[in-house]
């Protein structure tokens, strides 16, 4: 379904849906912040079966199986399908069931946040989310980053959503969990200067990108959720000038990343 | 635009295209291969404006530009936007020139090849293009591969377009040239057992996904162009059993990735 709304749908999609017997929605692997059940029904001209987590995972997703047994199921989920394991697991079910599957793409918070930030898809090494510090102070964020930098590759840090609760971490709230890991960790990795690139509701008309040293990012407002961070690595001409020009980051940001 | 036809545009796309006054589509930073720009303006219902690379990266994008300052111009082209630097360089000028943008962004061949593999998106590590070998052997995809190989990373490969000439490079000229730098290193990283993944044609019906050996995957009839390569590297055993149900991997596919 793409990244905001049920307007994210592609043209594809939305044919497939219109031709399905059985359509399923799920709405937690990912949020999408706009969109309204009533709304995507209303759009795909068909009756939208709302999935939980429980039917979709402790349930093996027999629901979905057992209709696509009767007839042709559409399943749609937020951002591009089969990010999540949850979905490739529904998918190795069915191929074993004798169902046959297809995958109709759609837009992703990966490219969307390397085409919005302006810098190149080519240079990010491997991404990672940054969990809720009331799990625990996870190193792995950290350390990623670490490996990343030293690799002069940037990195794309997904920040945790408890669905069930329709909580989203904030930058603010994933920068401060950084700063307490550096805290104990005293590298000088994650420091008050360091350039970050905030962004703000990707996909939506609302969407922010703000990029600066850590600190002015940290107290920025960027509104509500969902928010995603990437830390740069050394910057090519042309994404320092985008950085600049379209995420309002000071003419200084060369001394940022050296 | 999206990955393959005309059909891949979203409805917020869609509508965003409707309403402008002026539309112009690029086809050469990447290939959609079953789009034809008539029917493309059939779908927007407008005249779709072909812009060419010179047109685009010689002439700095003027002619887009200029709509610009007159009305509203929608640019379309083929995947999620910004991933080239042409569109980020143009998003920069249309900045400096007092004009604002807005992104709307489509299904990527970097999310649906991690979907399509059933690999864990966590898990790549930087990705590389293979370029044809006419262009010098060039050692950047083996080094990248290796890198992320000791890292534990797997590697998306996309292979060249030369989109001037239509021309695509195939799984398996992309194979040939990767045995061809081993030829040079002899460091075993490139052999004819090393498990690797084929997707041809992502976000199409015809999509195939095959998953083995390389000397099988090199043999495999993929079909037409746009080819794309995965170098997994270790493998979750969710990752695993996707790549035996739904990319034909064989079931000795543990011994390919010790």
């Amino acid at each position: 379904m793409g990244l905001y709304d049920e307007n994210d749908i592609s043209l594809r999609g939305l044919g497939e849906v219109k031709n399905a017997d059985f359509v399923f929605a799920e709405l937690y692997t990912s949020l999408m912040l706009g969109i309204k059940i009533e709304r995507l029904e209303e759009a795909v001209g068909q009756k939208v079966v709302l999935v939980s987590r429980k039917m979709l995972e402790e349930d093996d997703g027999n629901i979905i199986i057992a209709a696509a047994m009767e007839g042709k199921a559409a399943f749609l989920v937020p951002g591009d399908p089969l990010i999540a394991t949850t979905h490739v697991n529904l998918r190795i079910k069915a191929k074993e069931t004798g169902i046959k599957t297809r995958v109709i793409h759609g837009a992703s918070i990966i490219s969307a946040v390397v085409g919005l930030s302006g810098l190149q898809n080519y240079k990010f090494g491997r991404s990672v989310t940054i969990p809720f510090i009331a799990e625990g102070l996870a190193e792995t964020p950290y350390n990623v980053i670490e490996g990343n930098l030293e690799a002069g590759l940037h990195t794309l840090c997904f920040l945790d959503i408890r669905a069930e609760k329709k909580q989203c971490m904030s930058i603010k709230e994933a920068l401060k969990t950084l700063l307490a890991i550096e805290a104990t960790k005293r590298k000088g990795l994650i420091s008050k200067t360091r350039l970050v690139v905030g962004i703000a509701r990707a996909g939506s008309t609302t969407v922010v990108v703000k990029a600066g040293p850590l600190n002015e990012v940290l107290s920025h407002d960027f509104g509500g959720p969902p928010h995603t961070l990437v830390f740069p690595s050394r910057l090519h001409f042309v994404e320092a000038e985008a950085l600049i020009q379209l995420a309002n980051a000071p003419r200084s940001i060369w001394e940022l990343t050296k």
